[in-house]
């Protein structure tokens, strides 16, 4: 594996139709404009196949899920990161036996998958109602070693929880990379939560020391008359939680930020916080409650 | 005990002298501004007793340590803590037979001594050589419960760690409160950590829903022909991570923002990252390179 020292990541965002072939011909167009850009690893949102149906809870949403065995959007995808020569994790609805999982496959720049992650933190809440569609995953944590280094990727509602960005650099992750799908929160028209979304993970890079990139989804989506409205603010934030492309709440957008992986190793280890770590007190987080 | 559930949190900031009483005079009229602010706990910054003496290695500065059985800043302390009702978190070069540690003491507003809290974390690096000083802390996490809520401190390189304010989040704290020491490195004249140090904190607060509030020393200090000017930046950040007080770079400071504790459980249970965690995925935190 011939790899690359100075890697750049990039990040698109776009509002979903629900129409399965034009979301993929969405994303292709911004995929190709992020490689034209010099994107090695290109980070598409969360279940771009279609709406975010998670808005209600209702049993013909599932017939959205298929295998990933010959999954078609996932071959289309697969052609796509062979053809621009780019890293593509590929997020969708995967139905295996009688469980349904919201998963991640991992393309390399050949167009191979490289394995598959699935959801490890799964949201309950009005308008967010991921606990009817998807059983909790069975993965753990999972990072890929890539030419462009190794990468690490959560799904939307993983982003909060510094357990799995912790978990995920202590396995050998350079990068972390979340699709999601976040916007408006039913019912409490006041509330935004944009800026604690992207607090929390720049919380993550900071404390992490290595680059975290978020693709979220934009528009308004109407299922079954319920409404939702997606707040963009894609971003890929550095290894010291600074800010280094960001996307605003509406419009289609294309990020890329360049970044030294020997640089960022000697500054990861100089800062001393993987060295310095004390697991026999980390105790309490094996627990629910502290105990 | 007679709860508040408005809480007012308070930090300080001031330049040491190598002076202890002087450093307490400092100390002590802050905190009584602070109290007269209406602070209910008021967080003054790490080893305020004197100069950062772990600028160099230096036999002679294990004499600046004392146990804390009879300790005199530690009593006087206890008596500002009782004459204005305030909870004070005590930072002070603790030692104990052979052992020597950067402890923290948690004194209630009645001015009680509730325990001792010793740095988990300890850094090493040029300008902070802790680890030539300090023993690795054998307390593990702590929290105490006051009048104003349970109380989760670390200390200063702690403040860097996840873990640390996540295991006090799932022990029961409602706030996060890190003294700190730290500025300017020897020989990175254009290197400066205070935006990633601010962020990294500001995460925690985003991740656990909690304030954190850091206390950090400002000055320039001369040690033995070493200089180190610490940048202040003091904060005060609420439970989705925005800044709600903030002190300069440079000048003292008295800063305070009040806080709705049973609005901020219900926003913790309501948000649902507590209920949603997957300690059984989280094995790699137990170990130092993720196995």
């Amino acid at each position: 594996m011939d790899e690359v020292n100075k890697v750049t990541l990039g990040v698109v965002q776009f509002a979903c139709s629900d129409d399965v072939g034009e979301n993929i011909a969405t994303a292709s167009r911004l995929v190709r404009a992020a490689a034209a850009e010099g994107a090695n690893i290109v980070v598409v949102q969360e279940l771009f196949e279609g709406h975010y149906f998670c808005q209600e809870e209702n049993p013909a949403h599932f017939d959205r899920a298929r295998p990933l065995d010959g999954h078609p959007t996932l071959a289309a995808m697969q052609a796509l990161a062979a053809e621009y020569g780019v890293v593509l994790p590929v997020s969708l609805f995967e139905r295996r036996n009688q469980a349904y999982y919201n998963s991640l496959v991992m393309v390399d720049d050949r167009g191979e998958a490289l394995g598959v992650y699935r959801k490890s933190h799964i949201p309950d809440g009005p308008g967010y109602s991921e606990k009817f569609y998807f059983n909790p995953g069975d993965t753990g944590f999972r990072v890929w070693k890539t030419r462009f280094g190794t990468i690490g990727a959560g799904i939307c509602w993983d982003q909060w929880f510094p357990e799995a960005a912790r978990s995920m650099a202590l396995m050998g992750a350079e990068f972390l990379i979340y699709p999601t799908a976040i916007g408006s929160e039913p019912g409490r028209p006041d509330f935004d939560s944009m800026e604690h979304w992207r607090i929390t993970m720049r919380g993550h890079a900071g404390a992490n020391l290595m680059p975290v990139a978020a693709a979220n989804r934009i528009g308004t989506e109407v299922v079954n008359g319920r409404t939702q409205t997606y707040y963009g603010s894609s971003f890929i934030a550095g290894p010291q939680g600074d800010l280094r492309a960001s996307a605003g709440r509406e419009g289609e957008a294309v990020l890329t930020a360049t970044f030294d992986r020997a640089i960022m190793r000697n500054e990861r280890a100089a800062w001393g916080l993987f060295r310095d770590r004390r697991p026999e007190l980390y105790g309490a987080l094996a627990g629910a409650d502290g105990g």
